[in-house]
């Protein structure tokens, strides 16, 4: 594996096909991780970002503290991992970094917490919007630098048919189901 | 098929694995259809969805006009056209829904124009945003009613891996390349 950087002008294709993703972020020594199955591509140039955070978060309340975070693509291997820090808060499980396995990890100078294992990271500038926040539970960021997993992203397109299938992105429903993405479809622009 | 009512507290399952959608609005006898990959669930209670829609396409002027708009699933059988309405605007093209075969019905009494062979639809009142439309293009809806097609979709849950593989829902890249939604996969909470 080696991790690349992916130019901002294709950072939406990250999350292009609606990949449930962990959240993370660092405010001091506090560090949290959460999924967040409501994140979107907002812009291409600059590129611009939505997630929707329960104000129960700590997550949360790190990244109003901190003005970063970091949105990342977890892989099939990561659905146990994905749905235990989804489901406790850093608050009534302190531990709950350590308990599922996460590992984090900076990169290229960036002063924020990548967890280890996934395929893409985005990592983004808070744009300080109250209302949406307040009203909305609605935070949106700018993506200041992306990386991938050459195994499964490379020039500008994922590779999820020839990858391992370990690297599938995760799309979850409720209950404990995710879906996986499943087969590439060509459309070409001639039949459309 | 059989189109059935989708209780607006499950609404949120109809998006929550990210899936590509088409977006139609209506206006006195103006009527668009486009595509979008950006767009997302935002609350649970009331149902509420955001949706990005640039400032060049006709289905945003009439969702402006009228207030309403629809969120709908498209199939993996409709890719050609779903890629046909997101590339083509109605100004330019003012033949495109004839010539991509996008039939439009309406049902339960609900003056919207609905997509044709979709697997689910989420009916939107507008939640006037001036700010997040001018500075983001981003459009904030209510779910008002929401259906489903059952061979796909029942019981709150999505069924893609007994049904048809034409059901499966495309979540777009670029370049009309998609990926069509792939296997299930269930987490227990007792394992995560």
């Amino acid at each position: 594996m080696s991790i690349q950087a992916v130019p901002l002008a294709k950072a939406y294709r990250l999350l292009n096909h609606g990949p449930t993703v962990l959240v993370s972020a660092q405010h001091g020594d506090s560090v949290d991780v959460m999924a967040a199955a409501w994140a979107c591509a907002l812009d291409f140039t600059p590129a611009k970002v939505t997630v929707v955070l329960d104000k129960s978060t700590y997550t949360r309340v790190l990244i109003e503290q901190s003005g970063q975070f970091v949105l990342q693509i977890p892989t099939r291997d990561q659905a146990a991992m994905v749905l235990g820090v989804g489901t406790q808060g850093l608050l009534e499980h302190p531990d709950k970094l350590n308990a599922h396995g996460v590992q984090l990890f900076q990169y290229d100078a960036q002063p924020l917490p990548l967890v280890q294992g996934c395929s893409a990271w985005l990592l983004c500038r808070l744009i300080p919007e109250p209302h949406n926040h307040a009203a909305h539970d609605l935070f949106i960021g700018e993506v200041v630098a992306a990386y991938a997993d050459d195994e499964v992203f490379r020039d500008g397109h994922w590779h999820f048919e020839s990858a391992d299938d370990k690297w599938r992105s995760l799309h979850y429903v409720a209950g404990g189901q995710f879906y996986v993405i499943g087969d590439s479809l060509n459309v070409s622009a001639a039949t459309a």
